[in-house]
């Protein structure tokens, strides 16, 4: 994934977002009391499903989790001691804990992803949907194999709208020949400081108008 | 997607038919209240998932939505008109009036994912596969997005079965040596036209003969 | 598939274990009385989703539905003449004809699939996690298709978790530098061993300590 020289800053932001990705995806199989399976996959899914899908999509490989296979392990074993120390009172903590990870992880690979697609000259909207799909298709995958409908498609809450916009904005900055990191800076930090201000000050994406 | 010369009337049937899918994912996602990412994914999977599919098992690029961006362009346009304009009534209205360019739609894209394939060198039975996927799973995964059985799995109308029938005839007409054009142009013909007839006369598929 | 030189016994191997995978399919949709096409899509799935994806992640083409394209009339077949003769009897009486194929498929597809990884240098993890999604996706997919979380996320019975640790039998005996077919062989006899002691001796796995 680097594309832009990778600063500690950059690798550290990576890190909690993937982990705060993984989480909610742990979480998500616990609510379901999925056997230790589940949760593995539902797990690595909402970490690195997003990234993967994309990548099929445009036809890169190697993966990210083929790159730095390190991360498989290290969710294996956050899951095994998952289900041996979590408790029912974990979870609502875990969920608080990692709403900013993951903001910030909405932000970053929202960014990437779109500079990803930039790179091989994608029109704008394919970027801007590359972009988007990096950070939240994880979270739908996810859902689907929990058997739900995808949260991020009918909780009103402007998440995947916020990546949207700013994916937009990294395809501006790149127009202005910014340099990658700047582009991917400038937006990642944008999305992520409006995704907060939608969790604090509790927007809401308008409803439809019909009795379904 | 132009392996045929492609012919105004083709151009014509291929944008209705590629609306008239986009329309059944935007009333799928206004019937389960989705928020408007929502229904801009299900409106474009709707749409464009089966060619994608398609592509992806075939291993071919680029994709038509990508080759064809401003489509993206359209089908976002027009989810965010209809979740400003549309009411309950109109959902109805839209399912009468998408019936005959989704019969269409059904004909054109199952002969040019067949034909598609038979360019591959696929064997009968895949190219007749890709046609129906093509045609069929664009449906299959909005409805597994929405958390739904598939409508084409269990609703008993002769709609993918139309399709296999028609995919066949596409490889039998190439197999005579007819120019692909012709081909497709039959097939997709026949295709219509029993799917149309299988609305009118309200033909059912047999079903199991358990207690499930 | 072939990559070790295949014996009488792995080719009779592999039939079975391709039915017994098919007729799992076969059962759930008879189960939600899907009609034909939802019937043989599920099928196929649960036949072949499994390496399909696999082959699509580590972008392997051609995929053995193509190469051997008259498994597919088969199955269709198969469809056919159990929506004809298939009774409710008959569902309880395939469901335990299955149980020992079922686990012979186990062994055989993860160790193969975890062999082919092996075969592209991916590392340990991923060739472990290949092997398994070989064997076990096929069955997540049909399940996610019929719209129920998949089983073998939630039942609790050690399947996918004899398979993990059977693929890194794979990977350990292929760091001796044993020959693959030895490799698989041995590998591919643990899992089946283990998979049917689970069966019958209704090993289970851990479940979640907390109230979801």
């Amino acid at each position: 994934m680097v594309i832009v020289s990778a600063s500690t800053l950059q690798v550290s932001i990576e890190i909690c977002a993937t982990l705060a990705f993984a989480l909610s995806g742990l979480i998500a199989g616990a609510r379901k009391k999925l056997d230790p399976f589940g949760v593995f996959v539902v797990t690595g899914v909402a970490a690195f499903g997003g990234g993967t899908l994309r990548d099929v999509l445009l036809d890169r490989r190697p993966f990210f989790w083929v790159e730095q296979a390190h991360w498989l392990w290290l969710m294996l074993i956050m899951c095994l001691l998952a289900m041996l120390f979590m408790r029912s009172r974990h979870i609502l903590l875990t969920e608080r804990a990692i709403l900013i990870p993951d903001a910030l992880g909405l932000g970053l690979y929202t960014a990437l992803g779109t500079q990803i697609a930039l790179g091989l000259n994608m029109p704008v909207i394919v970027c801007a949907l590359m972009g988007v799909m990096t950070a939240v298709f994880g979270g739908v995958l996810r859902d689907i194999f929990c058997n739900e409908i995808p949260k991020a498609f009918n909780d009103h809450q402007p998440y995947a709208v916020i990546a949207f916009s700013g994916s937009l904005v990294v395809v501006a900055l790149n127009a202005l020949n910014l340099p990658p990191w700047l582009c991917v800076s400038i937006s990642a930090s944008l999305i992520s400081i409006f995704r907060i201000a939608a969790i604090y000050l509790n927007w809401r994406l308008p409803s439809w108008n019909i009795e379904a």
